[in-house]
């Protein structure tokens, strides 16, 4: 069959990603294409870096957009912060911290992992005791908000930590940016990635990417090169900042970046605080929801993220056949299981421009006919 | 100042890319964005693989999109395919064979490298020779198209070559995806990569990829394991497979493969062989005019990219003030000179969907006014 014009429907996206995108944001993606040395778009990555350090509320210098997904973010992380036999302690309660034990060792770290239950936040005091057991490792990672389970972890004391043991952090932010509290500069995080296809609500394919000064200290001083040439981020550094003449490093995917400033400007112009708060009271409304139709949440209250609501489906539900018929009944996704949630759970998800008044209508609605059907 | 939102002219971009992209393309970016996992997006990326491949000219069904530039494409090819200790042979006749020796030592290969002048092809005879000198080597790596110079060496020879000492080749197809003949199947070439943003016309952002069977053979093979997570092809190749359930890798960039999709539409429509002669009779009408206001070709006839002009400016023009009176008086771009280059020369661009009689046209009259005006 001969292919053609690939012509999309509209769905409503409340899976864990990509989330719903504004109209104002594809618009933006759209816009003609200039090159990536023109002075206007030199312009718009101070403009795209400036509204980064304002959304992970730093003043970080390096903050960028990796232009690349989100785990290319996280690998940019461990190749320029691990070195060949460092010592780094993994907290592990999903599949991102799994991800992240096998960045660091392909490092060639020598890991440690703490782990917890599937559902469950990282345990500060778990933490503690592998830092005073490993005073030796030079890094901590975790993961701020699981999006395989939808559990927020204490950034803040898990950043506490590393700074009392003088460890680094590297720190998970894909699904937190953006939708719960996070900040970078007064939580003390050294490295720290996310992506644009979350609570910014941008399209997918960019990792937006802050350093501390002590983790460009620890990338300047380091004893081996960094294995990566494309996440090598001592190259990049001087293809973005602000300083002097661009040198090239690779073509940036300027459409992409776009669609990044447009969908920045409207978290700025919202606010923060407001955007938290939007997302705390649809998630309220959609778990009183839930809960009447019988469904459980994976995880307990207080670590429960607004943005990724995670609930066991009730017994004898047909996963795939619900899902399929949400989608082709209403153009409506949700996020299956992931990992150990396969099968039993499903996530759903309220992210940036997605975490609205209709969204959350059309959900209860839609699962509410759909389970009733028996589909 | 207050940020608000960007709103790009429209440049006409003749530089070494990206290059002018069709409205068509632009509009297909901007539709409405689909989960990853949707059944209709991997529909389409099965089109886009099938779209790929014609592109390509090879049936590899390792045949993908790298969700990320051209340079991760040109890495991915290097840890999938080097282990630490094997030699390489690296032709180096410009910025992108330098960078892809940087490539293989970061592989921790025991890296022999050709060089050939900037401007140059690379020399059939000396690889050959180099490949008798060490029959040992596992991997030939050389670019088809030298972005740098406008250089165009010859991939069928050169892949012969590989073959002949049996050794697998990486090569380097940027700038000459559809705009000079490519025939990976029939060039018996192993792990070919290039880039969105060229003789594609489609947004920076995206590496097309593809691996011959010696080529998948040798990554199932491997003794060690990648030393990158994100460009790990036996990870990915789950993903992009058409059978079964489709495993969760990363989160493709939806609305760039929509945009990749239609572009590689556009290039079947026209015929891969009609877009060869396009880039060809523009590039005759542009070097005609060239010539007569005397501007000298870095690269000899018989070796000359029709899509990439790399001129000497003449004696006495002032680079810098020339290339910005263009863009802010006719928004035109044309690209600087890089590495050896700068200062010396200009790299004008008829790439894809830049290859046209108006950009000529355009192009030809503007210089002529910049120049005479002396700035």
């Amino acid at each position: 069959m001969a292919i053609t014009h690939f012509l999309p429907p509209r769905r409503i996206l409340m899976g864990p990603g990509p989330s719903d995108i504004s109209p104002q944001v594809l618009q933006a993606l759209s816009r003609p294409t200039v090159g990536h040395l023109d002075p206007l778009f030199i312009g718009m990555m101070d403009e795209v870096k400036s509204l980064l350090q304002y959304a992970f509320q730093t003043k970080n210098s390096f903050t960028i957009a990796v232009s690349a997904p989100g785990s290319a973010g996280m690998e940019a992380c461990f190749v320029n912060l691990v070195e060949p036999g460092d010592k780094v302690i993994v907290c592990r309660n999903g599949v991102f911290g799994e991800r992240m034990r096998e960045n660091a060792i392909r490092c060639g770290a020598q890991v440690v992992v703490v782990d917890d239950e599937w559902g469950a936040p990282v345990s500060v005091d778990k933490v503690e005791q592998t830092l005073k057991d490993h005073p030796d490792a030079k890094v901590l990672a975790f993961v701020h908000a699981e999006t395989s389970t939808g559990a927020l972890s204490d950034a803040k004391a898990l950043g506490a930590l590393a700074k009392r043991f003088g460890m680094l952090s590297i720190v998970d932010t894909v699904t937190s940016l953006g939708g719960v509290p996070l900040l970078v500069d007064e939580w003390q995080l050294d490295a720290v990635y996310s992506g644009s296809q979350k609570c910014l609500s941008c399209v997918p394919g960019l990792s937006p990417l802050t350093f501390s000064p002590a983790a460009i200290d620890k990338i300047k001083s380091r004893k081996t090169p960094v294995q990566s040439w494309f996440l090598d981020q001592t190259l990049v550094l001087a293809y973005w900042s602000g300083e002097g003449r661009r040198s090239y490093h690779h073509t940036a995917p300027v459409n992409s970046l776009y669609a990044l400033h447009e969908a920045l400007l409207l978290l700025q112009q919202e606010g923060l605080e407001n955007a938290w708060a939007r997302h705390q009271t649809m998630h309220q409304k959609l778990r009183v929801g839930l809960e009447e139709m019988g469904f459980e949440f994976v995880v307990d209250t207080p670590y429960r993220l607004p943005q990724l609501n995670a609930v066991y489906f009730p017994h004898g539900v047909n996963d795939g056949a619900v899902r399929q018929h949400l989608l082709n009944t209403y153009n409506l996704e949700i996020g299956a299981g992931l990992g150990a949630l396969a099968g039993k759970a499903w996530r759903i998800g309220l992210m940036g421009y997605g975490a609205r008044e209709e969204n959350v209508a059309l959900c209860l609605s839609a699962l509410k006919a759909s389970l009733s059907t028996g589909s």
